[in-house]
């Protein structure tokens, strides 16, 4: 598959939260206690079937704010530390701006699914859903 | 950002892996203690900066084989379980076929990552590699 050259994701869902800029963003999901929903389109609904089963999920979103073109950052923002290559850090700027976020599913509502532990900014694409697996994830 | 319809993804490397087949591969990458390499690419390299020094990474991969219009699946292919929405399950088929792996890093080659913990068949595209972090990740 050495041929391929770019990967096209399609959008399932959009993150809905109060936080409106990257500014206000907190630094980490799991900092915050802050409640978001993730807003399925309704042509991936079926795809939710069951989902309430889960008391947490993996959502892997699409960061569509940040830098791809970093490859080396200041670990947490602090200009005192070394710069680290991006794939050693957890920055939001990385070839691909991808976020995977542990949250706690709080409650199923149609294809809105109330979380807690995301701190992606109003707007921000889903691009997976999955459980949450103690024995694949921790 | 509703306007957006697709997302163009970047290919930063690739799994190097025994496994040549879907059929060969294990269902769950823990369930193995095979070992795999990832293969960064060239023009990423820089990120991998200062990544020797973290024990597990979190590896997302893009599952190539995968079919991305099935929206519900017997879990784990057991045709006498109840069809589930695949965002329920951890099957890789799904609208984005995005893995997202938990590995021990064994050692760093270069920009050859030699891991444990991954079942995708040799060739399968990396998106993203970051630190795994138990305070965010458990």
């Amino acid at each position: 598959m050495n041929e391929m050259n770019g990967i096209e994701a399609v959008i399932v869902g959009y993150v809905r939260s109060p936080l409106s800029n990257r500014t206000s963003a907190p630094r980490q999901g799991r900092d915050t206690a802050q409640e978001a929903v993730i807003e399925v389109l309704q042509v991936y609904g079926e795809a939710l079937e069951g989902i309430g089963g889960w008391d947490q999920l993996l959502v892997t979103c699409w960061l569509h704010l940040a830098p791809r073109n970093i490859l080396k950052v200041h670990p947490k923002g602090d200009a005192t530390k070394p710069l680290s290559g991006v794939f050693g850090t957890r920055s939001p700027a990385r070839p691909n701006p991808i976020a995977v976020y542990t949250v706690d599913l709080l409650k199923v509502d149609g294809s809105r699914l109330h979380v807690r532990g995301i701190d992606a900014v109003d707007g921000t694409p889903v691009l997976d859903i999955k459980p949450h697996v103690r024995r694949l994830d921790d």
